[in-house]
């Protein structure tokens, strides 16, 4: 399988990277090919604008990004950044979990790499949710949180981390058509001993063995006939009991 | 009152900056004092690392940025932000919903100015979720989004945008002691007409005037005793029969 990971950490030694290296080399070991964008050291751009786009410097932004993309006027990093994606089987993003979300340089990669025309569409018709340039491609965030799993449960008082991260799980990467796994959760990050580490390690390599063959979380196609001509639930579709976010899981 | 709007669009012609002058124009005629961050006008630099630290240029990220922050080592641009947000009353954050998140560019604001030490602690005791640097101010968001109002609830295809939000929302304005008001989303924000751009500003309108007034999101405080010492709602204190974020909410 081919593995694209994108890796957001300001620190080369922090337990990010650290995980990054480790992720590495057991996927390689397991024979996997492996591409890393490591954004920091990429000194990866961050701010989507019209710099991106070529010759499309005026009209609305999102029509000018989607014009950009067809005629191939996108700045050579995003191109790149979408032909490693287009390489891959499966797509990780690896970063801490700042205020709740990625840090503003990965948030950068994704509004920037995933344009108008390709990660999402302004047409009715779009494919979306489950289908779209990236189905058949699987997607896994891997994310270390400051927070106790306690504090991060749906009853702590950060709220659930399932919840929390469903903006990027099914948002971002079942959006563009992705299976999405499992996040995985590293909880109370900010200090890590030996014991620990080694620990963390052994159940990340299980993770990623998982990453080829795990079920994915089973969100609701747009296109599987659960959803109306307005995108809504159809009624009595859902589990009994169930509400919020977990509706639009099967 | 003095109102401070971070501003993240890299349009000046968009909806949202359109929105950014009429809600200064409105403030200002009404009394109240308006500074405004225009992000891609200030070039606001996105991505956090050790380049803001001043003379702190090792040790872990969180640790380099509290000691950059006690020192007055931060870079001068995070600075004059803090300053801003110190004079304020409410702060507003205005930006296109991206990926169902708030652009890189104000992400970046975010992680950058609400450093470890002002925004954030890490230690058990710090004063987070209702108390904080923050307190006593108000927070706000207003957005504008792609999607129909259908499919940005919670039967639609996207899920609740009030849910979606709850990052923003309680993870950082309440997070740093604010009092968060409703969000302000404008629905299916890719083509708006003049008619109903009036109609967008008579609503923005309605919500200025209560800035001041409006009764905040009833989020339930850290240290308001509805949580034990792990940070858990207690037993028996939700509301019948809701469950996930809306838990912590009284």
């Amino acid at each position: 399988m081919n593995v694209h990971i994108v890796l957001a950490h300001p620190s080369p030694t922090s337990l990010c990277a650290s995980l990054c290296d480790e992720a590495v080399a057991f996927l390689t070991a397991n024979g996997h090919e492996v591409t890393v964008s490591d954004l920091y050291a990429m000194k990866w751009k961050a701010v989507a604008d019209y710099d991106d786009l070529g010759s499309h410097t005026d009209g609305t932004y999102i029509d000018a990004s989607g014009e950009a993309y067809r005629d191939g006027g996108l700045s050579e990093d995003i191109r790149t950044e979408q032909a490693r994606i287009e390489a891959a089987d499966a797509v990780v993003l690896l970063f801490p979990l700042w205020w709740f979300s990625m840090p503003a340089i990965m948030k950068g990669w994704v509004d920037r790499v995933l344009v108008n025309g390709l990660g999402y569409g302004t047409t009715r018709g779009w494919k979306r949710y489950g289908d779209g340039a990236y189905a058949g491609k699987r997607g896994m965030v891997i994310t270390a949180a400051g927070g106790s799993e306690t504090v991060l449960s749906e009853r702590g008082v950060s709220g659930s981390i399932t919840d929390i991260l469903w903006p990027i799980n099914h948002g971002i990467l079942y959006y563009t058509g992705m299976d999405v796994l499992e996040p995985h959760v590293v909880t109370s990050a900010v200090t890590v001993d030996s014991d620990r580490y080694q620990n963390l390690v052994a159940e990340l390599r299980e993770r990623l063995e998982g990453l080829e063959t795990d079920e994915p979380i089973a969100y609701r196609s747009q296109a599987g006939g659960d959803y109306d001509e307005r995108r809504r639930l159809k009624p009595g579709r859902e589990r009994p009991g169930t509400s919020g976010f977990d509706l639009h899981i099967a």
